[in-house]
């Protein structure tokens, strides 16, 4: 088995044939990785942080080369690959400062207290370790900032574990690059060798969740990949915490107050579209009052937006599924669009809008679990607000979920506890593409947008995925990592 | 199927045939405490804290009854359980004074950034919110401090979790009773109901792990039940996580340095045969110098301590098939002791005490996966630093690891990171027992001493087993929580 560029614009395949990488060639990247677990996790910060600098100024230098190859493999564009290679690279080098400042490894001091038990205790201190070895997975939609580059394998090396990186298949040649790139960088600063490496191929991608160096799992993509993925982690001898990004629907709210703003039809379709819909915090599904005129607004505007190019044949199929799957759904309507690909060359879609009653979701709310990854929208149209709560309390987990209203509109006050129960974020006027990278950021809902909402794939606390604590008891001053040292 | 309390030291059953909870009743429990969790989850934080503070107030004041039927299922003996449940009570508070000083939330606050992006970012203000229902499973061992009432019930309650236990079959009875205890204490303190309730019998404990309704579990237990739990928990179509705290056998390493002191062989068997020698932080391993004479001043003061009384049937069982595993390694000798009951009546052992060459383990390391559960020691005799580093190098994921040497001892140095990689607590010249409950404290090692080695459940960061993060993105203040708002 191997693996070859496609033009997603064109269909055609272009470029060398990348054979699988084989199981014996796995396990030495694996054992290399075990290897170098030690070495790496023991480095000083300020060290680890200068190797991760020294890598986000390489990943820059070569965006020159590297811009265009992602273009020909993904087809998003060079201005939206500038942004996100400048994204993956601020990234990593914020990682870099949470290192420098130390705050994630979560020391906390526990001076002895000579009372009886329980209330007296030993000395006892506090830090995080690194897990060792991580699998990451690389998505095809975000070919820097969730590949082989991307805040999954910043945010394990930056914790202090290797990382062995699955190619996504749709860009083998970018990820090839972008890891060659990202070693020579570390070897140059003196990283040891096997701390990031390489494999291409699905059986190499199923053998690395299970290979017994590697101590847990990251992943961005589709549900199916993703649960298949988590069972093989669980289904382990030692089971490794397996972090999962699977997507959703990311409802938003538009309230009465909110509902005749100038532009919002025009902004609802500019997060939607936004690189041919294919974020997995895309805002598939807008719930309007049905006397707003949105939906008419919606249908108008969208007859003017270009077609998208998919990123490969797999979202192509899917999208082809799951927007025949929603049209069938009773009370459904395709509002905008035809179902069906754009054009004859390449992956070409033109964007979707269905539309449906609140009355009918509320019936059947299968919709609101129907990911439809790629240009295509569902806007559901509410008669009275507690068809908008009734709707509200249907969602399930999901990465994000906004609302737009004034104010002191009772209805966002009563929405708002109700959607904070169920998503990873909440935004207010505002739209959910477009995740920043900050220490207050979170990115994964409750299941099914995620297998594990107690973290962060996005967000310099993204690092505690792969970190555990340890608690030294009674230790001489002298013993203790720095960190845990305290002047007396 | 039901349930009736032993007498361990006689074997003799006794009280109430207790019946198993059905699907039905389950499902109602599951239910309320889903009804439950939202009214208990939004509650103002020093509300929580009051009431779980009238659940310790409760229990200290019931102890006259509660500590004699809890000796009467345990054999635990009055003094110990006496300093148990004031252990527990202390816990509970604990959690309470954790929630008046709120910092548990991991509030984090970027405030705008209006510069282009990836720099610039919306307001960004996260925080933890509780998961849901918690299924709790009882442990034989601490019938207070792990069991109904314990520290996984403690921190889901502190959380903000409503809890159904599963009550050990070891002590029902005194599971309903604190049970009733502290579900009085709740509703007279004004919580909602269905914040706590138990379930009984192996099926009911099954069903719980999948209940739609519960959001994670926690155990304390066998290696076997916790891992059948887990898998459980795992293969939901919705899986989530599931906290298992398994065992080990947390090795004492003791450097020439210190082989001499004296009374190191009495502190390790007061720690060794503590409560029979049914501590999951059990120093069931002690690595000593071949030279130290330390095993042959064990072997003699071994004789002079007491038989114990093994918990229940199920652990006499489990101990006669390990001793006579470990009896059964090649290198391995029974130093101390016979093998079998002590008696005839209940469940009473005598403590034993194996020996074994460091280079027999070394090439048969299968000891140190074998953890007998109860008063059984295997002291270890390395010849050289090189055998003793080697058999350290062996030890799989333990809860704790312990070295006893002076302050300068090259191995000590040596043994440290190699200890500190594969257990949750190192301990300096002390012993494992007696696990301190304070914010520094980490319970729970690498699998397979825990399923889960990212959290503890011990300390107050236990309650972050409970929580996922939420971002809530560009609200006005008076939407947001009272914790995440700034003034201005």
């Amino acid at each position: 088995m191997s693996t070859q560029s496609v033009d997603p614009r064109t269909g055609i395949a272009f470029g060398p044939v990348i054979p699988d990488t084989t199981s014996t060639q796995l396990r030495e990247f694996c054992d290399d990785a075990a290897q170098a677990a030690q070495p790496w996790g023991d480095l000083l910060r300020e060290e680890r942080a200068r190797m991760l600098r020294a890598v986000a100024d390489a990943l820059d230098a070569a965006g020159g080369d590297l811009i265009p190859l992602a273009d020909s493999e993904s087809a998003l564009g060079l201005p939206r690959l500038t942004g996100e290679l400048a994204r993956t690279t601020f990234q990593i080098r914020t990682f870099a400062d949470a290192l420098d400042d130390g705050s994630y490894l979560g020391v906390i001091i526990d001076p002895a207290d000579s009372r009886p038990v329980p209330v007296g205790h030993p000395d006892l201190r506090r830090m995080l370790v690194p897990l060792g070895p991580v699998a990451v997975y690389g998505a095809s939609n975000f070919p820097f900032a969730f590949s082989v580059a991307g805040g999954d394998t910043a945010s394990a090396l930056a914790a202090g574990c290797p990382v062995v990186v699955k190619a996504h298949p749709a860009h083998p040649q970018l990820s090839d690059a972008v890891l060659e790139c990202m070693r020579d960088a570390l070897a140059a600063a003196g990283a040891p060798s096997g701390v990031i490496s390489i494999v291409h191929g699905f059986i190499a991608g199923a053998e690395l969740i299970v290979d017994p160096a590697i101590r847990a799992g990251a992943f961005t993509g589709s549900g199916r990949g993703g649960h298949a993925l988590f069972t093989l982690a669980a289904g382990r001898t030692d089971p490794i915490p397996f972090y999962g990004e699977l997507g959703s629907v990311n409802p938003v709210f538009v309230t009465s107050s909110a509902a005749t703003r100038d532009n919002l039809a025009a902004e609802y379709l500019d997060s939607l579209l936004l690189g041919g819909g294919q974020f997995c915090s895309n805002p598939s599904v807008l719930v309007v009052p049905s006397d707003s005129g949105l939906l008419a607004s919606i249908v108008e505007q969208v007859s003017a937006r270009p077609d998208a190019v998919l990123l490969h044949e797999g979202v192509a199929h899917l999208f082809a599924a799951t927007s025949t799957q929603l049209a069938s759904i009773h009370g459904v309507r395709l509002a905008a669009g035809a179902l069906g690909p754009a054009g004859t060359a390449g992956f070409t879609q033109s964007p979707l809008i269905f539309a449906v009653a609140a009355a009918d979701v509320i019936t059947d709310p299968s919709l609101l679990s129907i990911e439809c990854f790629g240009p295509a929208g569902v806007v559901i149209e509410y008669a009275s607000t507690d068809e908008a709560m009734a709707v509200a309390r249907l969602v399930p987990g999901c990465l994000a979920a906004t609302i737009h209203s004034d104010d002191t509109d009772p209805l966002a006050a009563s929405l708002l506890p109700v959607l904070a129960r169920r998503a990873g974020r909440v935004i207010w006027n505002g739209w959910p593409t477009g995740v920043a990278v900050t220490s207050a950021q979170q990115h994964g809902g409750p299941h099914p947008a995620t297998t594990n909402s107690l973290h962060t794939s996005v967000g310099t606390t993204a690092m505690r995925r792969f970190l555990r604590p340890v608690a030294y008891q009674s230790f001489p001053q002298a013993l203790l990592p720095t960190e845990l040292r305290t002047t007396e």
